[in-house]
C-alpha cells in the first residue's frame, strides 16, 4: 500500500485540486467516499507530499544532502578510516600472496614427489620449476615497473627523507611488485617477504591517498602523506608477520632518523588491525582454530632458560654480530663483482633474463633432495625448516642422533651417515652465500627471512651443542632442566636479523611469531651484542643497499664517536658561496648560473652587506634570463624600433638589404631550436624505463607563471646557458645487476616557428648580440620571481651533532650559515657525509662551552660576532649618513 | 736461586764490580756470602730502581701515564661505558628499593598479624603504621628536596623539551626521591614506584655524568646530556618492571614528542642491562630459581583464547577508555578542589602534613582487613593482589564462588557472605578514587601501577562475569576450552593504563611484566580503543600534572584534526613585535624594555628595512643600559668634568655649593641602593625551597663581560626600568596540594657605598637626570652583546602542522616570520598553543596547494613576496642611489 509514491510525484500538476478537497472537506465525505479515496489517496498523498517537499523545501533538501556529503567528506578525511582501509587491503593482499606461495610451494612438491620413479626427471622437475617462476617474475618487473625490483626498504626509507623517486609509488609498481613477489617467494628460492611488503604497504597507501582524494582535499598535503607513509610501512612489517608491536618498531628503526610519536599511534592502530585481519582470515580458512602466533613454540615457561647458559646466548649475539656483517659484506662484494666485470656486464646486459636464470639454476641444484640436498634439509620449504628449528625437542640427545624420533618434518635433518651437527653445519653455510646471491636477483624480494632461518639455524646448532654437552641440564639444585635448543633457535634468528638489519626490534618480531617472551633476556642480550659488533663493521643492509643504488642519503651518526660534538660547521662549510645580490644585472646571473651547479642559490641585499634574504632555485633564475633574453621580447624591441624607424621613415627614406638579414636569422633560429630540444634541462626526458628519475619536487614543478623558455628560440647566451647545465644528478643504476641502458635520443626536435602576426623577426646574428648584450646589462628584476624567503640558516659554531640532527630533522639537503644576518658559508648534505664518514680533519681538539640548544648556540660565542656586527655597524652608519645630509629624499621613507 | 736476581740490578754502580764476581764467579763464591747479601742487598736495590727510573725514565714514565689516562678518558667517554654504569646503578637502586618496601609491608603484616586477640589493637598498628611512614616521607621530602615530590615524568617530559628546571637533577633531589619513595610505598597506600624511577634514573644519569666530566670534557656537553637523560627515562621503567622494551617503548612515549632513532639503541641497552642486572640480583638472592618475568602468568599456550571473546576484551578497552579519562579528571579535581577551598588552604598551608596524615588515615581505615577491606581483599599489598588477578585459575565456578578451593593469596577475595563479583566491584571502586586520591599526596609517587592493578581487577571482573556466562566456552568445535579470566585480566590491566597514560607500549610492558605474549590481539586491540576514547576525551595524567603545575607546554596535535593543515603562521602569529633597530640610542632600548616582557627582543637592520639580523636577551641588553647609565660611567664623567673644571679653576676661581650637592646625592644614593636590592631581577632570590625557579639556562647566565648593574648606585632611568620588570614568570605551585609559602623578604639590603678612591659622586638628582638624559640620547654600540646570529625563522605560509613540528623538534619557545629578511612577525609557545587548542578561528577555509616541505614552502605563494621584493627593492634603489652619486666615500667599501 505505501507502495512507490514517489513515482506518482509527477501527477501534481493534474490533480491539485482533488489533493485540495481531501484535505479540506474531510468531515463532509462520506465514509466509503474516505476508504476509497484512502486506498488511492494514500499513494497520491504521499507523492504530493513529497512534491510539496521539493517544491517548498527543495532548498533545505539540497543543503541537507550538502551537510551529508560533507560530513561523510569529513569522515573520510580522518585518519584512521584511512588507516583501516589501509590495514584491511594490506592483510587480504598479504594472505592472498600467502596463499598463492603456499600453492606454488605445494606444486613443486606434488611435482618431485609424483617422478620418484626416476631421479633424472625428479631432478628436471625440481630445478625448472623455481628457474620458470623467477625468470617470469624477473621478466614480468623488468617489464612493467622495474622499479618493483629488490627490497623497498631503502627506497622507503630515502622517500621518508623527503625525497621523491618517481615511479616509485605507481600502481604498476604495485602489480608488478605484487606478482612478481608472489612469484620470487613460489619458487622456494631462500628470498624474503618483508622487505617487499614494506614497499607494497607504501604503494597501497599512496594509491588509496590517491583514491580517496576524490572525496576530500586533506589527502593532497604532502607532509600528511608522509607520515602515512610511514605507517604504512608499519604495516607492511605486521601484516606479513602478524607482528604489530615489531612491525611498528622495526619500521621505524630501518626508515626512520627521527620519528614522531604521533605517528607510532598511527602506525600501531594500522598495524594491528591489519595483523587482526590477516589472522582471522586464517582462522576462517579454517588453516588455525583461533588466533595464535605464525611460529608457535611451546617451549617451558617455569624455567625457561638457566643464569649459567647465558654466556652461550652471548656467544650466539657475538658470532651473529660478524655473520650479519660478513653477509651484508658478501651481498655487496657480489653486485660490485657483476658490476665491475665488464665481459659478463655485457653479456648480462644483452640477455637480461639470464642472470635470473643461472643464479636458480645453481641453488636449485644444490638443494636438490636426493643430491646434496639431503645433507641440508633441502626438500623443506623456508617455513618448514623455521618451525623444525624452533621445535622445543632436542634433535641431538647425548650426542647420538639416532635415539630421537623424528616426527615429520623434523625427518629432514636427519640422514643416516651424518650427525645432525654436520646437516646444521651444512645448512648454514650453504644458506648463507645461497640468500647473500638470491638477493641479487633482479625479482622483488628481501632478506630478512632467508637471515632469519639461518640465524634460527645456528642458533640450534649451539643449542644442539649445548644439550649435548650438559645433558642433564646445568641447573646444580637438584630438579633436572634440560637445556631447550629451540630457545636458541629463538635467540640466533633475533640475533643474526638483527645484525644484518642494525635493528633491536627483531627481538619484538621474534616474540610476537613465535608467540612465547620467555627468552626475552637472552634475545634481547644477543641483538644487542649482535648490533655492537656488526655497526662497528659494516652499515646495515639497507643502507648498503642506499650506497649500492647511489640514493641520497645521510650517514648515521655512530655512537661512541665523541668527536662529532667538536666538529663546528665552520670547519665543514663551504666559504665560497654563489650568490645573486638583490642589484645585480644579468650578466651576473648569466654567470652565476655558467659557473655553479647548486639547485639553488643564496639572494643577498648586496655584496657589501651579504645580507641574506632569502634563496632562488636555479630553474627560476633561468626563467627570468630567458624571459629576459626571449624571443618575445625580442619581438616586442623590434616592434618598438619599428614604429620609431616608422617614424624616422617618414621623415627619411631607408632602403636597408632587409631580406638577406631576415634568412640569416632563420637560419640560426632553426639551429638553435634544434639544440634546445636535445639540451633541455628543465623538460626531463622521462621515457627511459630504468632510470628512476631522481628529484626534489621543487626541481619538478615547473614554475607557474613564467614561461620556460626553450619553446621560443631565444638567444645566444641562453644557449650557452643551457648546454653547461649538467645532467639532472643521475643515479647510476638502480637494480643491483641491471645493465645500464642505451640512451636513447630525444625524439623532439620541434622546428616550431609560429611567429607573432604583426612584426617579423628580421634581426642579423650580429644585432641580436648586440641587443643580448644590452639586455644584460639591465638590471634584474625579482617581481615575479619565486624565492624562498626563509632558507634555513645555521651559525658557525653549531655542532656537527646538532647539525646532522637538524638536517635529518627537516630533511633539508643545504643550509645557509650566517652570522647576524651576514652570509659566510654554505653547508650541503655532501660536506655534512664528508664529515661524518671522517675525511674532514679538526684543526686542533677545541673544548668550547658546551651548546644548550640550538637558539642558544649563538650567544655562546661573542668575540666573532663582535667583530662583525661592528662591520655591520660601522656598514649602517656610512649608509645612513648619506641619508642624514639629504633627509628630504629619504624623508618619505623613515616611517 | 733464580730468586728475583732482577732486584739487584739496580747495585750496579756502587757494586760493580761485586756484581759482576757475583754472576761471573758465582761457583767461587761461598754459598752464605751469597745469602748475606741478598738480605741486604736486595732491600737497597728496589730502592735504587725506583731513583734510577725517577731519573732516566722519567719523561717516559710521564708520557705513559698520560697516555694510560687518556685511554682511560677515551674509553670513559664512550657512552656504552655510562650505559653501563647507569644500567647497574638503576638496578641496584630499584632492587634495593623493593627490598627496603618488601620489609617494610612484611613488618606491618607482622604486627597486624601478632595482636590478633584485639581488634583495636590491631586497628590501631594497622593504622599508625602507614600514616607514620606517610608523613615521614611527606616531611622528609618537604625539607631536603620538594622538587622530590610527585611522578617525576611531567617533569622530565619538560626538561628534554629543552627546558631546565632548576633543582630537579641534584643530589639533594635523588636523596629525598629515593628515601621518600620506599617510605611512601612501604606504607601500603596504593601508590607505584614508575614514575618516580624515571625522575631517580634520570637524577642518577645527571649526576653519573657531572661526576664522569671529571674525567674527561665530554660529558659537559649539554645536547650529550639531553639524550642521555632519555635513555635514563627508559631504564627508569626498565629496571622497574624488568621490562626492557616496554620501557623504552613506555618512556619514549610520555617524555618525547620527536625521538631520534639513534637514541633508542642507548635506550634499549641500558635498560636491557639494567633489567638484566635487576632481574640477577633477585635470583642471587634465591628469590627466584631463574630470570623469569616479575608477574609470571601461567596461561594455556594452544588456545589462548578465542575468537568469539574479542568483543569482550573490546568492551574492556573502551569502558577502560572511559574509566581512565574520569580518573585523570577525578586527580585534577581533587587537586583544584583543595587548591580553591580557601579555608582548607589555609589550614593546611599551616599544617602542612596533615593532609597526607589524614588521606592515609581515611585510606587504611577503610581497607582495615576485620572492617570494611574485608569487602574488598583489603589485606592484600598491590603486588598480592596483582599476582592473584592474573591467576589462571577461574574464580567464579558456575556462578557458584564456593566451589573453588582458594590458595593462598586468593583466598582473600572470598568471603562467606557475598559473592566474588561484589568483592571485585567493591575493590575497583574504592581503589579507583583511593588511588586518585592518594596520588594528590605530596610524597614522591607514581600513579602507573595502582592504576593497573585496578584495570586488573575489571578485567578479571568481565573475565568472571564471561567465565560465568559461559562454562564450557564459547568453541562449538567439541573440545570445549574454558574461559581464562586471567587473560582479560591482563587485557583490563594494559588497557586502563595504556588509557591514564595515553600510551600503547603499555601492551608491551604487560606481556614483559607477565612472561606471556599470548594474548597479544586483544591487548593491542583493548588498548587502542582505550587510548582512542581517552585521548579524545581527557589529557593524559601526566599532562594534566603539567598543566596544573603549569610547566611551559606544547600540546600534541590530535590526529584526525585536519584544520591544522589549513591554519598557516600569518594567522596566529603576532604582527607587532617589538624590536631594536641596529642604530637605536638608549632611549629607544629604554622603551622597549619597559613596555614589553619578552624574554629576547628581535634585532632589525632599521625600521624602514625591518631586515632581521638576529635577537638578543632582555638581560643583555639591561646589561648594556646599566653599563650605559651605570655609576662607574657617571664617575668617569664627574672625573672627566673635574679635569676640564681643574682647567677652568686655573682660569678663574669657583666657589659653588658643594657642600650641598653633596650630601643630597648621598640621600638619593642611599634611597636608591635598597631598592634595587629588593627588586634585583638579575639576581633571583633562591631561598625559597617550594619555587621551582623555570628558567631557560640563557637567563640564568648572567652575561659575563659586562657587569650587571644593581651594585653601584645606577641611575633613575634604571630603577623605573627595574621596576618595570615583572616577576620571572612564576610557577604557581609545584605540589599538588602544597599551600604557597609565605614571600620571604630578601635581606639583602645593602648599603654599600664604595667609592672610587680618586673621585666623589658630588652629582644632584638634577645633575643626574640631565646627565642621565644626554645619555640615553647616545646611540647604542653593540659590540660586546651577545646576539643570536640566527633566530628561528618562519614563513607567512607554514602550516600550523609544520610550525608544531619545528617547535617541538627544535624546542623553540619563540620564531620570527620573515618575508624575504623582513620581520614581520613573531609566533610563541602561546600563540601555538592557544592556536592548538583551539581559540583561533580561521578566516575562512582556505585550500591551499600543499607544502612539499618546510623549504619549499615559500615557494608555493607568490603574490605576497612579490610585492615584498619590490618594496625592498624599490629601497635598496633608492639607498644605493646617494652612494652611486659620491662613489668616494664609499669606494673602499664596495668590495
Amino acid at each position: 500500500m505505501a507502495g512507490d509514491g514517489s513515482d506518482q510525484r509527477a501527477l501534481q500538476y493534474e490533480q491539485t485540486l482533488m489533493y485540495g478537497r481531501y484535505t479540506q472537506e474531510l468531515g463532509v465525505f462520506a465514509k466509503e467516499e474516505a476508504a476509497r479515496l484512502r486506498d488511492s489517496g494514500q499513494r497520491r498523498s504521499r507523492a504530493l507530499d513529497l512534491l510539496e517537499y521539493d517544491k517548498g523545501r527543495c532548498a533545505k533538501c539540497r543543503i541537507c544532502t550538502v551537510r551529508c556529503q560533507k560530513f561523510l567528506i569529513s569522515r573520510v578525511g580522518e585518519d584512521w578510516i584511512f588507516l583501516i582501509l589501509l590495514g584491511l587491503l594490506m592483510a587480504l593482499v598479504s594472505w592472498v600472496v600467502d596463499f598463492c606461495i603456499a600453492i606454488c610451494l605445494q606444486a613443486q612438491k606434488w611435482m618431485y614427489g609424483g617422478l620418484d620413479s626416476n631421479v633424472f626427471l625428479q631432478y628436471l622437475a625440481w630445478v625448472t620449476y623455481p628457474v620458470v617462476l623467477i625468470t617470469f617474475s624477473a621478466g614480468f618487473t623488468q617489464i612493467l615497473a622495474p622499479q618493483a625490483v629488490g627490497s623497498g626498504i631503502p627506497e622507503m626509507k630515502t622517500i621518508l627523507r623527503g625525497v621523491v623517486l618517481k615511479e616509485y609509488l605507481t600502481f604498476k609498481t604495485f602489480v608488478a611488485k605484487v606478482i612478481g613477489l608472489t612469484c620470487a617467494l613460489g619458487s622456494g628460492m631462500p628470498l624474503g617477504k618483508e622487505g617487499p611488503f614494506v614497499h607494497i604497504a607504501s604503494l597501497c597507501a599512496a594509491l588509496l591517498s590517491k583514491f580517496m582524494s576524490l572525496f576530500g582535499g586533506i589527502y593532497e598535503n604532502e607532509s600528511r602523506n608522509i607520515e602515512m607513509l610511514a605507517a604504512a610501512c608499519a604495516v607492511g612489517v605486521g601484516c606479513c608477520f602478524a607482528a604489530p608491536i615489531g612491525g611498528v618498531l622495526f619500521s621505524i628503526e630501518v626508515t626512520s632518523t627521527f620519528f614522531a610519536v604521533r605517528n607510532y599511534w598511527r602506525g600501531f592502530f594500522a598495524a594491528t588491525f591489519s595483523a587482526f585481519i590477516f589472522r582471522v582470515l586464517a582462522v576462517w580458512n579454517r588453516d588455525e582454530e583461533t588466533i595464535t602466533a605464525l611460529f608457535k613454540t611451546r617451549f617451558r615457561l617455569d624455567f625457561p632458560f638457566d643464569l649459567q647458559e647465558l654466556p652461550a646466548f652471548a656467544v650466539i649475539g657475538i658470532a651473529s654480530g660478524f655473520g650479519g656483517a660478513l653477509f651484508v659484506y658478501l651481498n655487496r662484494l657480489i653486485v660490485q663483482f657483476i658490476r665491475k666485470q665488464k665481459a659478463i656486464n655485457r653479456f648480462l646486459m644483452k640477455k637480461r633474463l639470464l642472470y635470473p636464470a643461472l643464479v636458480t639454476l645453481l641453488i636449485s641444484t644444490l638443494t636438490f633432495p636426493p643430491g646434496f640436498g639431503q645433507f641440508m634439509a633441502g626438500k623443506l620449504t623456508q617455513k618448514e625448516s623455521l618451525v623444525t628449528l624452533l621445535d622445543n625437542r632436542t634433535w641431538a640427545k647425548q650426542g647420538i642422533a639416532e635415539d630421537f624420533d623424528y616426527i615429520g618434518h623434523s625427518q629432514a635433518w636427519t640422514h643416516p651417515q651424518v650427525n645432525v651437527f654436520v646437516t646444521l653445519v651444512l645448512f648454514i653455510v650453504m644458506k648463507f652465500w645461497m640468500s647473500a646471491l638470491a638477493t641479487t636477483i633482479p625479482v622483488p624480494c628481501g632478506a630478512f627471512m632467508p637471515v632469519f632461518v639461518i640465524g634460527a639455524a645456528f642458533g640450534r646448532l649451539v643449542g644442539e651443542s649445548m644439550a649435548a654437552w650438559f645433558p642433564d641440564g646445568i641447573n646444580t639444585d637438584g630438579t633436572i632442566y634440560p637445556i631447550v635448543p629451540g630457545g636458541y633457535a629463538v635467540v640466533g634468528a633475533a640475533a643474526l636479523s638483527g645484525a644484518v638489519t642494525h635493528t633491536v626490534s627483531t627481538a619484538v618480531i621474534v616474540f610476537e611469531l613465535t608467540g612465547q617472551i620467555s627468552h626475552i633476556l637472552p634475545v634481547m642480550i644477543a641483538v644487542i651484542l649482535a648490533n655492537a659488533v656488526a655497526q662497528s663493521l659494516q652499515p646495515s643492509l639497507y643502507d648498503s643497499i642506499i650506497r649500492i643504488k647511489k640514493l641520497p642519503y645521510l650517514p648515521e651518526l655512530g655512537w661512541g664517536h665523541h668527536e662529532k660534538y667538536n666538529i663546528r660547521v665552520e670547519d665543514i662549510m663551504v666559504r665560497d658561496v654563489r650568490y645573486i645580490t638583490l642589484n645585480c644585472c644579468y650578466r651576473d646571473l648569466h654567470n652565476v648560473l655558467l659557473t655553479g651547479h647548486l639547485k639553488t642559490l643564496a639572494l643577498v641585499e648586496s655584496t657589501e652587506s651579504m645580507i641574506l634574504l632569502g634563496s632562488i632555485e636555479r630553474a627560476q633564475l633561468q626563467a627570468l634570463l630567458s624571459l629576459q633574453l626571449g624571443r618575445s621580447r625580442r619581438l616586442e624591441f623590434i616592434r618598438e624600433r619599428a614604429v620609431g624607424e616608422k617614424r624616422r621613415l617618414s621623415v627619411a627614406s631607408d632602403t636597408g638589404s632587409k631580406d638577406g638579414g631576415r634568412r640569416a636569422s632563420q637560419e640560426v633560429r632553426f639551429q638553435i631550436s634544434t639544440e634546445e630540444s636535445t639540451f633541455s634541462p628543465v623538460r626531463p626526458v622521462s621515457q627511459k624505463p630504468l632510470k628512476p628519475a631522481l628529484k626534489r619536487p621543487s626541481v619538478m614543478e615547473p614554475p607557474a607563471e613564467i614561461p620556460l623558455s626553450p619553446d621560443d628560440n631565444s638567444g645566444i647566451a641562453l644557449k650557452n646557458l643551457f648546454c653547461a647545465t649538467p645532467e639532472k644528478e643521475g643515479l647510476e643504476k638502480n637494480n643491483n645487476v641491471e645493465p645500464p641502458e642505451l640512451r636513447k635520443p630525444s625524439k623532439r626536435v620541434r622546428i616550431s616557428v609560429v611567429d607573432d602576426a604583426d612584426v617579423e623577426d628580421d634581426m642579423t646574428i650580429r644585432e641580436i648580440t648586440e641587443w643580448e648584450e644590452q639586455q644584460l646589462d639591465e638590471q634584474v628584476n625579482f617581481s615575479n620571481c619565486k624565492i624562498d624567503p626563509a632558507p634555513f640558516q645555521l651559525v658557525e659554531r653549531t655542532s656537527l651533532h646538532k647539525t646532522h640532527t637538524i638536517f635529518s630533522l627537516l630533511g633539508l639537503d643545504h643550509a645557509y650559515v650566517t652570522s647576524i644576518g651576514r652570509l659566510i658559508g654554505v653547508v650541503s648534505l655532501k660536506e655534512l657525509r664528508k664529515a661524518i664518514e671522517g675525511s674532514v680533519t679538526v684543526k686542533g681538539v677545541k673544548v668550547r662551552p658546551p651548546l644548550a640548544s640550538f637558539r642558544d648556540s649563538g650567544t655562546s660565542s661573542s668575540e666573532n660576532e663582535a667583530t662583525e656586527i661592528h662591520k655591520l655597524w660601522d656598514r649602517h652608519k656610512s649608509m645612513s649618513l648619506p641619508q642624514d645630509h639629504a633627509p628630504s629624499e629619504s624623508g618619505e621613507k623613515t616611517q
